[in-house]
């Protein structure tokens, strides 16, 4: 029973790390496979397809960083704002340690699978609507205490600075380099979110 | 001498159609060739590999995309903000009229293969800092006209803003809908640059 758990966990780590590095459609069951040391066709006793697990590790992805950006966000030790600030700092520094390479699985599988397959972009969906609201509950608290201005609608800049981060890692991924987070925190810190 | 021409033209026209629809790993050199109704073996008489090809059609993209690019930003009939703004819009259009399906194949490009292949990832690098010169520049014309803070620092902000808008594009892909689209809008055009 225990061999078997392990086994499936094994499987769900594997896909984790080589749907982080490879890509979802460049990682074969074989591949997955491999990487625990399995023997052929034990893939198929956990799950039934590459989808299945790829689901089950997406959605443990999202959970934990769920998990951390409510950790840092709702701390109610610091102001909203600062909170916010350190939330993409700790982020970006993340990224830039490992090599500016991976980036974040949700970005990663919505940019290969949000067109093509249904079950996938619905989970996205989910995700990085439940990442909004937690970034728009930071802005709103910060409207209210007077950190920034009255007329700073939380929602619509919340959906905008999450895309922006998307976005902001994609380009650190091309350019190697820590600039584009650099400058969405100077652009988001100094000018955006400015009281 | 013209037919050859006309096949290396319709493999090329191909693999912009179907790297955008499916993604460069997805689509295999048996469906380019399928997609223009080739022979076998007929691919690698144009060209030594699908890399090659793919190098070819994203080049030629990014040349597209630099000119309508140019002939937006650069028309000296308005002014810069205007501009930029009718800029964004109408690739807000061309994305949503495509049913926010495919996306900018520079971005899905990126993420596809900017940690797997340094060729990709060098010409992808160059494109991206073309783009955002000519973002740069509109911004810094802006700035000496006093249409935005002289605080704002037109590079920062132009790389802030590309980068903002490709992972705009990622999320509609996955919402399906034209919200964070009018997110980027509203957010960059009514508080980021904002007089």
């Amino acid at each position: 029973m225990n061999a078997k758990r392990d086994t499936r966990e094994s499987l769900i780590e594997a896909g984790r790390k080589l749907f982080l590095t490879h890509g979802y459609h460049s990682t074969g069951v074989e591949a997955l496979r491999g990487e625990v040391g399995a023997p052929k066709g034990v893939f198929y006793y956990h799950f039934p397809s590459k989808e299945a697990l790829g689901l089950e590790v997406l959605g443990r992805y999202a959970r934990e960083s769920d998990e951390r950006t409510r950790a840092l966000l709702q701390d109610p030790a610091r102001p909203p704002i600062e909170r916010l600030r350190r939330y993409f700092e700790d982020m970006g520094e993340m990224f830039c340690g490992a090599g500016f390479a991976g980036g974040c699985m949700l970005g990663n599988f919505a940019q290969e699978l949000a067109d093509s397959s249904e079950c996938f972009r619905e989970a996205l969906d989910g995700s990085f609507d439940r990442w909004q609201a937690v970034i728009a509950d930071t802005l709103r608290e910060a409207r209210d205490r007077g950190e920034v201005p009255a007329s700073m609608d939380p929602e619509a800049t919340a959906g905008f600075l999450l895309n922006a981060w998307q976005g902001t890692i994609l380009r650190a991924k091309v350019t190697k380099s820590r600039l584009p987070v650099d400058h969405f925190l100077d652009v988001t810190f100094r000018i955006l979110l400015a009281a």
